[in-house]
């Protein structure tokens, strides 16, 4: 080896990876030919076995697309879809549109069941550690309110009790009863639940249940939902254009915002 | 209906939609209560139901499902990949790393599938007008030609033969087989390589095949593209992220940019 | 030299550029050391200085900053206000707000000046070669409305006449009288408005001459206002931090947006 | 007053600004016509007036011109600058490539001047409050250390002494003797420096006590960073345009990232 290939392969190493290996006529995903998942493998499926190395079991990835499905629309109330569809009037591309709608899902609007998820977690390592579930829940409780009067994943501004609660929770149940997860994020968002009642969990509360059942670090419960909300990022943004509309404004023409001297 | 109807009324037109209804306790997506979907579809589901407004088939879902994995990563060689790396270490969330790699697939990174679905579409129309699909194929590759040498879906400045251009076609071959899809798309889409032999298909090609073959409209094969690839922008960034490195370069710092004075 | 050098080269090279040289100790901004620069130039200098390798004249150098004032706001109906007011309340950034109002100054919202200035460009360029600035005016008004019935810089769907011509028109008029700048461009602009009067002329068709008669080319016309806008986009969204809401939408609350199945 | 204007007041007020008030054939910046201002201030005033309030004395607006001009660029090496080189090869606008660019200065990228800011901050009200400048420094950098090793605005990864340093500091010496501005938040930057020396400020510190001196809160220190900053990503970004790369990956194609099997 000479020096050439010593900075050759700095420059290489700059660029390492571990997800995918692309060569002249070969593609790998951790280590899969794309070959072998073509026709074999849903979206679903890469998704996991891109974040983790590893295909997931049906059960599993039946419950990562709930969790993604419960993501994917708001509709234009939320700012994600409503930015998009305004960007997509503006003579950009789609894909200009949904980076738009992607790119405001920050700690406010997308972090809710990242931070939801870190909580469950900590409940679940103090349960673990000897606490019992019940303790660990009135600890971690107390503990989040100290910095917010709101729990994550907890209430909703919109939605009295949101109706994707039930059905996740439901499934999760019958996962846990077949042995597919443990159960433990479960127990940890329904004690959560039942301590702050009547405040019902909402959509962040239950994926985040999913997520950590599943064995997602909180972090990703942000990545999935961006997955998750492209969706409905892509279809409302689609529609606008359909319209034809050019520099959409968020309000009608007919009314002008309000100017207050300061 | 008083004034104030009105006034409310234009204001909630303005922000209309058919893909889905909010309201207090409910979410439906193309009139479908969120409580039926879940569990009960996949995420590749509920993209084709937001965008189209229907449930797809089981055959249909699994053709989408395999050029959405076909598009979900090509290593960090593509600049969407290298950018949301690179942004995920400049201190922003995940999902604004996500969001700058989605913007770059422009029509040049992302818009080859839309170009080559429209050139199909072309052929296929000639064809139906009687013209035959050798004849729709040289004349439209001729008109093509007219603006650039290249023709979008066909060779790869990487791979001498893309692998996954035959898992692909021969989904949708047995798919023609079975009655799935008509088989148009296919067969201009292998017309036109026959004719400009032997420079092979793409992903692009491939994938703009099935995206014609299910009924989708040209500016969707972009939209679902950024769908696919979004899979690997996260799971690419999200490695970043796992090695703490901060204002990650393009190149190691060892190496300084030329610089030429103009 | 050796082989590692040929790599570490052919890496600089790939990164090379003539617009600055940094090295440990040293920034040079178009072979002028920084130290130079500070307290001795204006941003507006460093703007022409990045652009164009040279230091403008304090004329020119007011001729920008006109174009560039002339862009800066137009209040929160302008999708790029609106959607950085709505993302600066979804826990991102300031930058990551900035940036999705910069986002959406596509073809329609960010590119009437630079049509503007090419339509410009081919009369001054059919004038030159001998047509005359009526007959060249005439044959290129006629070119464009055959791909469109709008001219790109005239007319404006908000202003019966727009505040900010008279004064820009008026700036370059003084500026050709003083012999700054040779008036060919604002000749091009007259002749235009006078040939679809009682059609205006707006802000893009204002800055465009002044930007033509500075000899920035028309991609540049697009980058200029988007510098000039994300003054305005910063001091809204800024404004709207400070009003702390969360997770703004595009209307109040009360309001829903109307739902109408396909 | 009738319903309907009840709700389109409720509208109105849901997007009011102090910033600029836009009615047909009125533009106002912070109450000033447009037409005042065009030709009579700078892109620096406007700056100032848009995000104040009020216009800058000419002593001011050189110190504020002086911190933007020292933001303005950092070469390639700069995950904003390459992000946005890689981005414009891509089929994208020059809007969408600086968008990138911002997109990614954030905390760690874009956030040391207002990190620095609200660190000068804390030293100037403790010694305002009887602690004496000396003093505050100490504890206020001891609390700052218990955070992070690394003080924001002190150091620099790439210079030994950042060249920008000793240019603005003079600056500010002479605004200070002149009685343009207090010196507090110089005071304040000296003090952490000698405290810690030999480590120098860099252009993070010495910007953050122009913009301190000047008057801005520490998250505008970001937003005029990403202003200054935007001028040097734009002049980047159109360069590359210029060379007519195609999808520019971040090394060149002759070298394969490395692939590491998890």
């Amino acid at each position: 080896m000479n020096a050439g290939d010593d900075v050759r392969r700095e420059v290489a190493e700059w660029w390492a990876t571990s997800v995918s290996r692309i060569e002249p006529g070969v593609i790998e995903l951790r280590g899969r030919p794309i070959q072998d998942l073509l026709g074999a493998a849903s979206i679903t499926d890469v998704i996991w076995l891109l974040l983790r190395g590893e295909r997931p079991s049906e059960r599993q990835a039946a419950l990562l697309d709930a969790a993604l499905v419960a993501s994917a629309d708001h509709g234009p109330h939320a700012p994600s879809i409503a930015i998009a569809r305004m960007s997509a009037t503006c003579g950009v591309g789609l894909n200009n549109a949904i980076a738009n709608g992607v790119n405001v899902m920050g700690d406010v609007h997308g972090g809710a069941g990242q931070q939801c998820l870190e909580m469950y977690t900590e409940i679940r390592d103090l349960a673990r550690d000897g606490a019992g579930v019940a303790e660990a829940t009135r600890s971690t409780i107390a503990r989040w309110r100290e910095r917010s009067r709101y729990l994550p994943g907890f209430g909703h501004r919109f939605h009295p009790r949101d109706p994707r609660r039930d059905p996740l929770v439901g499934l999760v149940e019958r996962a846990v009863a077949d042995g597919v997860v443990d159960g433990e994020f479960l127990a940890a968002g329904l004690a959560v639940e039942a301590a702050i009642a009547p405040v019902p969990m909402n959509v962040d509360g239950a994926t985040a249940i999913i997520y950590g059942e599943l064995g997602f670090p909180a972090p990703l419960a942000r990545g999935l939902f961006v997955l998750g909300r492209s969706v409905g990022i892509l279809a409302h943004a689609w529609e606008e254009t359909q319209g034809g509309r050019r520099i959409k404004g968020p309000i009608p023409p007919s009314i002008t915002p309000a100017y207050h001297p300061a």
